[in-house]
């Protein structure tokens, strides 16, 4: 039976999908318009009780929270697809640790531009310009911490392609292509060369070519 | 070699004494005084960049991030004292869906609520009542959820403890004890049980002996 994935042209849907397709494991859409509200009807209420995406379905699985989905994948496939762990326990703590840093210090001011620069404007809402200082500078500060690391390792967690990395992929497709906030990448060379290395990976491009983002 | 545990005395530290505790390994404190700036000296920075507790030295290897550490002790030590991760890979998914509600939907209004109901007035700092008046609508409809999920299952993930519930510990002190908010757990039946259940563990009672809160 293969795995189902609800929303998939939304941002943190696609770090499962793009998880799904590293792994090789078959799976189908399930499309949910947000737009709609169809994520706070009754029967979509039962599969993810705060309303939010994505959700999977396993067989008669359900699980949800995109880092602990990407998570469950890569350790029920540990052997199959690219390895996404690391191959020790000291390995895998600096990949859980990184994903963690993606979570709290990369994706909040990432996700404060994207409502407020991107979304906002969108939606005839006003855009919170003391939100948008704060989170440029906030994003350029961890940036800077990023560069450094990528100075000593190729990737996030070291020489290996992690869930830490093809964590920052939804949202870092944002941030460089339409924010207006590429030069964050691209002005810090060892994070340039990350993101160009990351994105590249055919398993992204297949998920932008599969399921355009709705903005 | 024993553990190294910077900072116990905070409350996301505690997320890890409570679980080296659970997992019966020793460690020792190493005090960090934030509001002496001591995590933002060079020797500091240098083993944790974004300067932010906690961190621990396991030997030679350093991990940041409260919740990536708790997760390297629970798998390094699998069947050492308490097993934190449940039995199978689809109990492990639920635990990390829960402690990824933890940090997503639980700890962000509760956070803010600590800083502005607890921290502010203490600092001499204005609290922001938009701010306060938000999350405890935010925290209301999260624990609506928790209540619906605790009546169904013991605990968080399943009929077992786990590193879901623990991750709950430190703030949730915060919120039955601190912010004049223990009412959001006392009338929700079993989201009451289940805080008696965990807060009454002899390892957070430890917690609390050893390490007092700044606050």
């Amino acid at each position: 039976m293969v795995v189902k994935v609800y929303g998939p042209t939304y941002a943190s849907p696609k770090r499962v999908v793009v998880c799904l397709i590293e792994k090789e494991i078959e799976f189908e859409a399930v499309h949910v318009d947000l737009f709609k509200g169809e994520n706070k009807e009754p029967e979509f209420l039962k599969l993810q009780p705060f309303g939010s995406l994505p959700v999977i379905q396993d067989g008669d699985y359900t699980l949800y929270e995109s880092r602990a989905i990407i998570r469950y994948f890569a350790e029920k496939y540990k052997d199959q697809g690219t390895d996404l762990l690391g191959k020790t326990i000291e390995e895998k703590g600096l990949v859980e640790q990184w994903l963690e840093v993606e979570a709290h210090n990369f994706h909040p001011p990432l996700y404060n531009l994207v409502i407020n620069v991107l979304f906002a404007p969108l939606m005839g809402a006003t855009s919170d310009q003391k939100v948008i200082e704060e989170s440029d500078k906030k994003l350029e500060k961890v940036l800077d911490v990023y560069e450094e690391r990528l100075s000593k390792s190729k990737y996030l967690a070291g020489d290996f392609f992690s869930l830490a990395d093809l964590s920052h992929l939804p949202f870092g497709h944002y941030l460089v292509n339409q924010t207006g906030r590429g030069n964050l990448v691209r002005e810090r060379k060892h994070v340039s060369a990350w993101w160009d290395d990351i994105s590249n990976r055919p398993s992204w491009k297949k998920v932008l070519q599969l399921y355009k983002y709705p903005v």
